[in-house]
């Protein structure tokens, strides 16, 4: 009800404010006998972690997940598992203008017209950095489907209107930016570079690709698998636009090149991504989100403050330059959240109690 | 957990297949003291109906909602309101090979996998047909929505590759494509007919526009209101992809150009599409929604039967050419509900228990 | 939200009113595969059915259950069931003082302070009618529970204060009290007659046992299987305690006297009632009600108008002596259903993840 | 679905083994602007803690509350409200026997059944410990009732058979059994002094009263008032019945002498516990759950090992003799969760949405 839950078996209910004293999830409904440690969560938070790059801000954070319940002789038990992820680098510093000025294309005025108050220690609840307790559930919900042979693959797709022309897996964790094709890592590299010097900041798409995904998940009418989807992935932070499989463009195909074409061997095509009538069909899951710029700029920016007067707002400090990268992983914890959770919804009703 | 539901506080349940004796909905939620009548859902199910244009199929249905539940003396109770259409234009034809080919683009195949069987009168609960409760429960959100002054405007922006270049909402409603550029119509209905006479069929792009909605709304984190509006528009059978606001088009422009100004008289741009951390600041809401080509077309196509053998479909009747000026009304509906839940949503939370 | 549904897997949502055109409910989560058909209801509808006996009124509905969707071709299809069952001896008698004054121990003064307004035609959504709704949903639940082997018997265990010595199953549907010892019928039929002839009505006890409940069922913390039952119990209209096992009596035993040996044959003894930390034990499961008397009678009472004036209540016509066996049938359905309901959930966690 | 959380709007996750590093819980949908700090606790927490009686085994847990998220500059935020109780007394002592069998009366043997393991230290998640971690919910929710007026007192009625007589509220806090008849609290001390010297335990009584509750709180059918509280109090783990109002007695009364004469003045009796059709009429509100005795006892008793086979159990250490008093604290939390969760839900659809 109040919006800090995702899944109906598989549920994930997450806490914490950027700057308070930490963050974390409660994860209901996680099967037991799942082998579990603190170790397993290293990998995806670092990819998460920001301060790596040239265009990420210095914060370094080391986001290590305590396991706080939920876990006995190293795996899960079937009651709550509470991920606990302490918040190290929150520094007093003064927040100045920051109190009371919103700053353009954040929450801040908007949590102030719904609760009455803004939390301007860097956004609070509202901070990207809620995303950490994601990709904390994420690690236990692709735990729990790699026994099932699906496996979830998240790349960068485009940074600043340059596109990546090849989809080679093996160079994706080879660079910062996630991207598949090494050739437009350099141009998405070279754009961050301009666009930081000018204090600006860029956009992207990324795409989440799932392959084992088993027919049949997903169910009728509203929780279709990709109405699912696309509400996880929207929920995300900077995202703007969400589309399966051919997406935006199956609106200019006609009905004769945007069917998929089946066969006694599979699919001769991709274009549904992997979903007919919002339950999955086998094939792999294709999904791509528009990720907006990052809307903390250098660059003076007109705003208006508590009381409603004009205002010019000038930050100081280091930002990102593009969350693209740092958003890829939290996608692919979305998805596996979205798979394990109906992976164990389908199993509760296909149940055969004919005679 | 099955899916047939939506929403929390005013929280629809959709029934019924195509070609069974009824279909409806049940909207447990919906506050008492509105006062609702037969005649109220005349207008939105006269535009959702097929078979007024040269482009949809003649299925001549006349889609009366009635009221079972919820009403006395002329006003909604607080009790479950249940709206009843009967299925009168269901003829026992034989379904010839429609009983073991799936049809491509369809559901046939992936609820064969899901629940061992599939509706071959039509496609059964997976069939468009089922937007017709949706339509009925939107006439009931929109008339709570009302006294508050939020108005929702739904248009076709594109078929077939043609794009409206002009937005009139006084046309909307006098062409059969609920199109707002009447030169972009005439465009849109000679592609319709070459491809109708091809047996090929066309996509698009539809837009829905909210005046009126107030600051607040939304939930944080994972109920934010353009994650719930995606899931509510992706999960309308032929809906491909989303976006709200700049969408697709935010990922290629800077934090500089993307963000919008705040002024003393509002927001000065609207690329956030009137929301803003999930919450929205109180300017119009916009989204759009992919919408595929219809999948039954007239040529040939490469399919299986339920043994997996390789088979060839040619379907023969009449289809609609195009289904997005009839998804229209269906996204408006979607759109109101999720703004009548998540306005009681808000009224529930925000509330002074200070001192 | 508000309170009209029932379950989280297997999820009734009841509809209608006494005197409205018809009510019904949808189940959302029913599993595919069952055999159902409208014949199926009969028994269970007869058996709750009011006017079969000199001690209730002779309202001579028939109750025949409809199947408005989610069957085809003879069994259930995993979409929502609708099952409907019309309002046919609604006569439209002048309401005269009901419409004004509040029946004390009803609930017209509750629905008025909640909804500004109340059904003066029989309570409307608060009249006793609705459990048909409940007991077309139990049908369902326990066809689909039968196969598993779980089967459900309600009884009447006291009457106006007279206690069933026997527990003789064979003649609980032999007699109209539903009650296994038919010595006791005497007394509590008397009992009946002598407050019917005062205008007086009377209270009572039933039970319901489970056979054949497999271990496991029931989730930890807060939805433990007897506190689920124990709302679906307590939710009938007239029911003011529930307890299981020993109950209430266990608080007057020792641990040694209280606690059930368990041995390598099973349980002991059963003050548990089959039910240990929230989960049954394989054992029977064993709940009592406590049921109000029926608050319409004959005699004059002290009660208000809706402006809050003092008044006195005359009722006229013929009501129900006691509600006892008509409710036994219901509690039945609700077992079922909260067994239904657990089944799923149990079978939806309980699968291996592991290695 | 887990089991885990309780409520719709107002809605608690506990999490937590009693052994285990912490518990706690996650409250959202914690309205803005309560003041809160972790002095608030203290007072509740205390009287749920043992070893502060003869009767009670002397853990001497602290139990300090933690605010980990959701309040900033001393009031809540409207977002997840995070409490976090550590494990103090933890050792690591062998569990001997215990490892193997299981405790009759005790979760051990279902835990085992449905998750096919069980916390052998202690209970484990199925510990009483649990129960922390709701009386901290708890005092949030009194806090958010108290401005509205609406105060909770829970008291011992019974204890091994022994009632009090009186009604004194003075004195509740004054012994350690919270009765509220001092006469009474020697017979259940000397009762309990004995049962302990024979290694035996004794169960009881407790009431919770209700004062300055509005009418209008619960919802139709099945989120009646009375079925949530029967809910609320029959998932704490001793509990094995619940009454409302005159509760089982009604069942032996007439209706001309349960029904409850409405006045101008307010009703002139409370046989219906405060609640008319399962929604609060605006007078206290009243309900009672029996208890059983703690089934930790030093005798020796009959059970089976994790093999199946046939053992004898003879508990060392110590243990509380009865579980009335501890249990007192509980109930009034759980009472104030499930008031605070349905003031918020009337709230919500009791809004004016005429012309």
């Amino acid at each position: 009800m109040a919006g800090n839950s995702f899944g109906q078996i598989f549920k994930i209910t997450t806490f914490g404010e950027s700057h308070g004293k930490a963050l974390g999830a409660v994860i209901d409904g996680c099967p037991s006998g799942i082998a579990l440690e603190a170790g397993d969560f290293v990998e995806a938070m670092e990819r998460r972690r920001p301060g790596k790059s040239s265009f990420e801000t210095p914060r370094s954070e080391e986001d290590r997940v305590e396991i706080l319940s939920g876990v006995f002789e190293d795996v899960t038990t079937g009651t709550p598992l509470t991920l606990l992820i302490g918040n190290r680098d929150v520094k007093s510093k003064p927040y100045g203008v920051l109190k009371d000025l919103f700053r353009p294309g954040h929450a801040d005025y908007t949590y102030f017209r719904k609760f009455g108050h803004f939390d301007y220690r860097g956004g609070g609840r509202s901070s990207a950095r809620e995303t950490a307790a994601r990709v904390a559930c994420g690690v236990v919900a692709r735990k729990m489907l790699a026994p099932l042979g699906i496996s979830i693959l998240g790349h960068t797709l485009e940074v600043g209107g340059i596109r990546a022309r090849k989809m080679d897996p093996s160079v994706i964790h080879q660079n910062p930016l996630y991207c598949a094709d090494m050739e437009a890592v350099k141009g998405m590299l070279s754009a961050l570079d301009a666009a930081g010097k000018e204090g600006d900041s860029l956009g992207g798409v990324a795409e989440v690709l799932v392959r084992g995904c088993p027919a049949g998940l997903g169910e009728p009418v509203f929780d279709k698998l990709d109405a699912e989807l696309a509400k996880a992935v929207m929920s995300v932070g900077a995202v703007k636009g969400v589309e399966v499989g051919a997406g935006f463009d199956a609106a200019r195909l006609k009905g004769s090149e945007n069917n998929d074409p089946i066969t006694s061997k599979g699919f001769s095509s991709n274009n549904s991504g992997g979903i007919l009538g919002g339950i999955s069909n086998g094939d792999d899951l294709v999904l791509r989100a528009a990720i907006k710029p990052i809307p903390s700029i250098m660059k003076p920016q007109k705003t208006i403050d508590r009381k409603g007067r004009d205002a010019v707002l000038e930050l100081t400090g280091r930002f990102d330059v593009t969350a693209v990268s740092r958003i890829v992983p939290v996608l692919e914890a979305m998805v596996a959240i979205v798979l394990a959770d109906h992976y164990l919804r389908a199993s509760a009703i296909e149940q055969d109690f004919g005679a």
